[in-house]
């Protein structure tokens, strides 16, 4: 199977610690990089997890609170500094050009590479990337200012051909795409062979979705049924969920409701306030509607 | 002695390390704490050194590079997320209200202490603040940027009485400040009983100098005479003097005849350029010109 990691960078929510930052991770997919917000302390992190600065394609904010992007400005200023000369791709919700385009035009004026902001309608999912192997897409969220999830979806791939039975029937390489695309093979005497005979099946789609921070929204589940991993914000539990609704952030339990009934995979919860001294209560919360919950940990890779 | 400590939390030069943060310090003069720049993580390391958020007074920023500046605005934010009220002031060159004020009324629209921002012309030493114990004062550096070091000087305190002498020769409560003072005394048969034998000295008046980042400038001897304690960048070793021109930064050695110059009584050396692997070299050749020279770390306290 192709990589498709998800490394946490960090998974607090407003207040860093010296145990936690605040959010920030990288989807790996096939060695091209995507950044998810980006905390005050992302590009130590980002050292600390040995990852490649330099195959960092684009980076997605989710919305323009401080705990989303104060490691932003440093870690770009940091990039020029490097050498990089390739240019990067930075989407958020609008203001983005606003608040980073004048302290992008300051601090990394001698920068060797472009930086490109692309302001996105938060209001209604839409693709922002797309490459032979991937698409990413926004999901709508709804927090205290405009804000977008993002959703990871794999291409399909094609079957896997079985060498042994192409030399068995000598079927010519010519025809090779179209038996991995799925079509029968018709011997001379007129006798069919089912694809399935000549090919193995392709690698499973996978999906991943990034979601916070966001008040819950059932809606949700409709636009990633059958994500293969979710991350959804998990910033209090039930106890707080006043609090939660009030702030506009979701509970363990409504992240866990979003999961069943998107009939995801595997759940991953993050962005726990700090009032919590463990958060433990939040999985059992979680599990007790999704059971295969986790929570996440600064430093973590995930493999899809 | 009345606490004078000096607390590194970042001492490298503009890219920050897992290990090693790009400049800041904390100087707490007896519980009042200023702050000496700002790098990213900052907020981070002030959690790591325990020291209270809240007995921060100012905020001094030498220059606007964002190696100093850049854990600026989380920090406030954090400041405001844990209900600091009291009012914050930040020093700094020429556009500190140009690129610093739009990010504060962004970000930290909610924070519930007043954040006031004060421009300093670099050109000219001038005190900046002043209470009853210490005065801070700004020191022309040249840099890329307008740049500025900073200075910190005790006030002179009085002598200490000896209760002893005070009883025995049966002076009044109302001499007390006037003995303190450095005034003799005269007995009722007029004999006069030297000020030396009712007191002991006064603590010696501790200072410390800030000067980052800077080229070598001889000049800045005469505005630290005497210092305490002096920390100087030494950005390069003497294998990258010109460098060191071309970049407006010093070598250890020029740190070093900055210490000899103004007959200080210690050197610390910072701002490490992350091409050394370690940092001896720097430390021998400003030893071979200042002896009492130390280098810092990120974590450490010291007490004048």
């Amino acid at each position: 199977m192709q990589k498709f990691d998800i490394h946490i960078l960090g998974c607090g929510a407003a207040l860093p610690t010296p145990r936690r930052l605040s959010s920030s991770q990288v989807v790996n997919i096939r060695e091209k990089l995507f950044m998810l917000d980006c905390a005050e302390g992302t590009q130590m992190a980002l050292r600390r997890s040995h990852i490649s600065f330099s195959h960092l394609q684009a980076i997605f904010l989710t919305h323009l609170h401080g705990d989303h992007t104060f490691g932003l400005i440093g870690m770009l200023s940091t990039f020029g500094l490097l050498g990089r000369t390739q240019d990067l791709h930075i989407y958020g919700p609008h203001d983005l050009q606003r608040i980073f385009q004048p302290q992008i035009d300051y601090f990394c004026a001698d920068s060797p590479y472009k930086i490109i902001l692309h302001e996105i309608n938060t209001n209604t999912p839409q693709t922002i990337y797309e490459d032979r192997s991937v698409i990413i897409s926004t999901l709508p969220l709804a927090h205290r200012v405009p804000c977008c999830g993002y959703l990871f979806r794999e291409k399909p791939t094609p079957r896997h051909i079985r060498r042994d039975m192409i030399d068995f029937y000598h079927i010519p390489i010519s025809q090779i795409n179209n038996i991995k695309a799925g079509i029968d093979w018709t011997l001379p005497d007129g006798t069919l062979i089912p694809n399935e005979r000549l090919t193995t099946p392709a690698d499973p789609v996978r999906s991943y979705a990034y979601c916070t921070d966001t008040t819950y929204q059932p809606q949700l589940a409709d636009l990633i049924r059958g994500i293969t991993c979710l991350y959804h914000e998990a910033t209090f539990a039930q106890e707080h969920a006043l609090l939660a609704k009030q702030t506009f952030h979701s509970t363990a339990a409504q992240a866990a409701q979003i999961a069943r009934d998107a009939q995801a995979g595997r759940l991953i919860l993050g962005h726990f306030s700090s009032r919590y001294q463990t958060e433990d209560i939040l999985l059992q919360e979680a599990q007790q509607i999704f059971p295969n919950t986790f929570l996440v940990e600064d430093g973590l890779k995930i493999s899809l």
